[in-house]
């Protein structure tokens, strides 16, 4: 690639037509477009998507730019993949489990209930095999991912109504991604999804009886709490959301090494930044939402345990129908269950002691 | 700075010194060299460390190159700070808690025995001011830092003999780093700083009882276990300990700004790939050690609570004392505070019942 760049450089100084600019870099001037599935509105989101597209610009002196829209602007929420498949766009900002509708699949790679949390998730990408693997799976989409932020551990949503049982879950109307829907269906709930902000009319009026979003940052300005106060904890829908780059296959191939090198750090230093703005914010905003009447509620044991015992037997049921789920279900089980043993060693004997110990003042 | 690029770049077209090289990029060709404080033999840290440079080199083209030296290569592994300071390399690899013997203010942007965990101090750094903080207490340094990797939550180290009681502490010669040394200093312990590369040799003659390194992945290959059997956890000393690419300030601010932003975001790259390697590394090597007789055991607890109480009657000591100390100190209890009181409601929530339901298989 230099080397076709030097030589066309070099044919333009040799037709005279050598104007400054030119002189500035041989790298293509690009104009590239990403829409996000996530409103402006929450700063982590969009601010990991902002820093994205000015890390790029940055690192390039402008000459690769991505320009950044939100839900709507140019493509609705959860086409951006469609968008990005058929060339629409160069490539979005999205999770990949929003599209578990396709192939159920697709929720490895953001988070499965029960599974992965954002440390794990992100052993796998940087040096587990899952960037890999989510690169293979995304090949018939035409699409290229990259790792570019996460929500951590998400809460387990709003509630209209106490929760006391498994019984309770039977009928309930919860906006709800991924598969976690399909494992509170086996139990009777009706799941349903809908971009975040569409969430609060919906709660408001009782079109649906729940909601789960990501965690009090974004949930406090969501509002959700004024409509459904039961604030449920942990979200065992999700240990960890991993948000995504998905670059159109020819748009990446076409591009420079360079400026694939640039897309792949800007991405990391996106997943960063939109983690830690999330761990940041959050302990303020779900202090303010207590103050304002959000009831702090651990889910009973006996529903996180059908949870759990729905959540397996569904992923064997899919690993046995469907190949390409099974394809990453084994690898991902295997490298799951080792950082579950080694985390609940060292990582997890420190946090307990030493949260315990603080607690206590 | 691109305008004077395209006079300079105008000035060697109007001199008919035109070299199709010169037409490739008009930012500067640099080589710069980086010492690592750490043996190129733990591939966690060296690899974090190649990986920063093969970045930096692939986002520019090959224009910005770095060469990474393993320890003693061309400065020792504790004075890679000093050779930074003064100019004579441009930058280093290294964990800002080795030169506590300036100051013990290093050790915040490192780790502090039960200071911030991994996650945290990502958060911190990223989102929460800690940067920000650490560019400033680095002024006097002449350094501008970059954080560039994490062990994680590091093994509590190799014991000769088992550890019954406070007691056990009083005249134990143990290889430790950062502040960690200091708390065991005051329960009677005899603290020593070696390189990673001279620990084995101490630890098989006896000259030292006892050494902490990170964690499985690294202490597998130095082969502590093989001369010292009790390897406890887990490691209060670092609930993660942070590495840095420090940037001498001149070379720093004579950078083009993409320049600048290629090395912000290969040290984000690396940052992930260095946690996630030790990440997806540690299973297995633990599970290979305990199989070759180490003995994985857990600090009794009173040991734990003597040095939690030291740790922190030290912190308000030096803070007292050492306004530069104090500066870090204030904000850094803070945010940790804050940090623990939300991770324990959702992030510990999800481990606590994963953990232990995935623990009963």
């Amino acid at each position: 690639m230099p080397s076709r760049r030097i030589a066309a450089a070099a044919a333009v100084a040799a037709g005279g037509l050598l104007a400054a600019p030119a002189l500035v870099s041989a790298q293509p001037a690009l104009v590239w477009r990403m829409p996000s599935s996530f409103p402006k509105t929450l700063e982590a989101l969009s601010g990991g998507a902002a820093l994205f597209c000015r890390m790029v610009g940055e690192a390039t002196d402008n000459r690769f730019q991505i320009r950044y829209s939100g839900p709507g602007e140019v493509v609705p929420p959860f086409q951006v993949l469609d968008a990005v498949q058929n060339g629409t766009v160069e490539c979005c900002h999205t999770a990949a489990f929003y599209f578990t509708g396709k192939e159920p699949g697709f929720a490895f790679f953001t988070g499965m209930p029960f599974g992965m949390n954002t440390r794990h998730l992100n052993a796998w990408m940087y040096a587990g095999g899952g960037a890999e693997l989510m690169a293979e799976f995304l090949e018939p989409y035409n699409a290229v991912p990259l790792a570019a932020g996460n929500t951590s551990a998400q809460m387990g949503g709003f509630f209209r109504r106490e929760l006391r049982s498994v019984e309770d879950l039977r009928g309930l109307k919860f906006r709800i991604s991924g598969l976690a829907g399909s494992v509170l269906q086996r139990l009777g709930t009706v799941p349903t999804q809908l971009p975040g902000g569409e969430i609060y009319a919906a709660l408001e009026r009782g079109a649906i009886d729940a909601a789960e979003w990501t965690g009090p940052y974004d949930d406090e300005k969501l509002g959700f709490h004024r409509v459904a106060p039961f604030y449920y904890y942990p979200g065992f829908m999700e240990g960890g959301a991993l948000i995504h780059v998905l670059v159109n296959r020819e748009r990446w191939a076409g591009l420079p090494k360079a400026y694939q090198t640039v897309l792949r750090l800007a991405a990391a230093e996106a997943n960063h930044y939109t983690l830690a703005k999330y761990d940041a914010e959050n302990p303020a905003a779900l202090r303010r939402m207590v103050a304002q009447g959000a009831k702090l509620t651990a889910f009973p044991r006996e529903i996180l345990d059908a949870c759990w015992r729905e959540a397996f037997a569904m992923y064997e049921e899919m690993a046995k129908q469907n190949p390409r789920f099974a394809r990453v279900h084994a690898p991902w089980s295997a490298f799951r269950a080792e950082q579950i043993a080694w985390s609940r060693v060292c990582e997890f004997g420190f946090d307990s002691y030493v949260y315990a110990k603080q607690g206590r003042g």
